[in-house]
């Protein structure tokens, strides 16, 4: 089945009614489920997580967007985190059975309706965008709400993708698609941070490392034991065996042991499936070959009654 | 999220309606998801699969065999397979944060419903039974409906555990609980049959190997490759990756490489974590990391609404 993840950050962490209505404007819309919600008191901003059918997300992302330019105010919010909009950033994620074509086309389909509907000046980023500079999220918050007040309305290059030339109490918006990310750390037996900080050197795609793989090297609670802390930015290029593996050959190469692994938070399905087909050799496996996968399928479809 | 399965046959495998009537009985029933029905018209039966909550399944069982008991008369049944009832057997199986004592304890909960309400004989078998030889499910079904017909009122030894001592057009219900089968080929690089033989003999737990295995060495299509074909009946005993890297050892042994292995059928998604756990050295990966099993936890728990 086609499973969607929308990760929308909003500039609002402290008023608890504020945050309740933006949270159950997503969970409130059929076919959506809310998995996550982290509101930041300092940085003055919430991130929800929700997932569902594509039609469905982009809907739920809509309402949110609607809740919170009513509520939020731009011209009076305060926070540490760099911020355009009352909703601030609305990435769509490939979770099950849907390309990144298809996320890149939900984000133009959002955006136009927030441009159109609720006369928001929406930014496409990321895998999204349709300007090179705005692959790079930083890029288009620059300035932040306060400079782009101005940037928007006399510089040609920060012209929103949808919506009006201007900005309104609610701000900006940036919408974009983006792979999900997995975070991954591998546990070495050794008290040597820097043999950790070496092998992350050496896996890490901006160093020549791996494709799509963030990795630096830290301590960990344990003086014994330090890690390898990844992003893997697309399993589909760099499966998490891959990771697993390159780390402990190099560790193996400087004499130290594996001291085990931590996926970190959620992660789809495909990365535990194909994880086992690559160690036991079965060739694809398929979500339809799981059972809670099968049973999902079919709730998904509204299949309370007589199959056929 | 609690999940069983239920995998009840039925004494039925030609007319469409009666399939149809006994199918759409379980899809019909709330929270439970029909994922297979296999009918065959030599053996005149039908297998039927369907998950869900612990009670919704049995809800949905005691539904079918209602269904069953309507529509099926034994006394006119005849096919190739052993029965002794319309319903011939329900099996509960333990599919995700479910103990087996609760499948027991449904198993129970049904046969005391079925024996109750629907007056139908019914035997506790496999790890529900309460005599140690109704373990054994061809013990159960001695003599088939005709043969049980005479012994069910005169050998106390045959007296069900719930229902009367006499048999109707119904016949009889076994009802019980069972692990989870894991059918599970691995394929070895070899013309030879003899090689995969000899290594099932070796895996299997009947002849001292791994526990819970079944396990034979048989042909495939492709004349270079042979299969030594398991059953996994445990896989909490004897995880998947053991009985791979089990067989691989032991071609080696023999010269022999390993040509994939394949999982046939469904599967649990612990089947999988399990697997990625070990491989990856995570500890225990649990299913609550896995968004789509998120999302199924919170649309079995009707999570349509707002989230508190």
């Amino acid at each position: 089945m086609q499973l969607v993840e929308c990760v929308p950050n909003f500039s609002e962490g402290r008023r608890e009614v504020v945050i309740a209505a933006i949270r159950d404007a997503a969970a409130g819309t059929p076919g959506v489920a809310v998995l996550d919600l982290h509101a930041d008191a300092a940085h003055n901003r919430m991130v929800l997580t929700f997932v569902g059918a594509p039609a469905a997300v982009v809907e739920a992302a809509f309402r949110c967007a609607e809740r919170a330019r009513a509520m939020i105010d731009l011209r009076e919010h305060r926070g540490q985190h760099p911020r355009i909009g009352a909703t601030d950033v609305i990435p769509f994620v490939p979770v099950s059975d849907v390309s990144m074509e298809a996320c890149i086309e939900l984000a133009g389909r959002l955006g136009r309706r927030l441009g159109e509907e609720l006369e928001i000046p929406v930014y496409l980023y990321a895998e999204a965008a349709r300007r090179p500079e705005r692959r790079w999220l930083p890029e288009v918050r620059r300035g932040e709400y306060e400079g782009l007040r101005e940037a928007i309305r006399t510089d040609p290059a920060r012209a929103p993708d949808f919506g009006p030339c201007q900005l309104g109490p609610a701000g900006a918006t940036a919408v974009g698609a983006r792979r999900y990310l997995v975070a991954y750390n591998v546990n070495l037996a050794s008290a040597d941070v820097a043999v950790a900080r070496a092998i992350a050197r050496s896996v890490r795609e901006s160093a020549g490392g791996l494709p799509s793989v963030q990795a630096r090297g830290m301590l960990t609670s344990d003086p014994n034991v330090v890690q390898v802390s990844t992003n893997l930015l697309d399993t589909d290029i760099t499966p998490l065996h891959v990771v697993f593996e390159a780390i402990q050959t190099l560790a193996h190469v400087r004499g130290v042991e594996v001291a085990g692994s931590e996926i970190v938070g959620l992660v789809p399905l495909s990365v535990v499936t194909a994880t086992t087909a690559h160690y036991v050799q079965t060739g694809e496996l398929g979500s339809a070959q799981i059972v809670q996968s099968r049973l999902l399928d079919l709730m998904l479809a509204g299949h309370s009654g007589p199959v056929e």
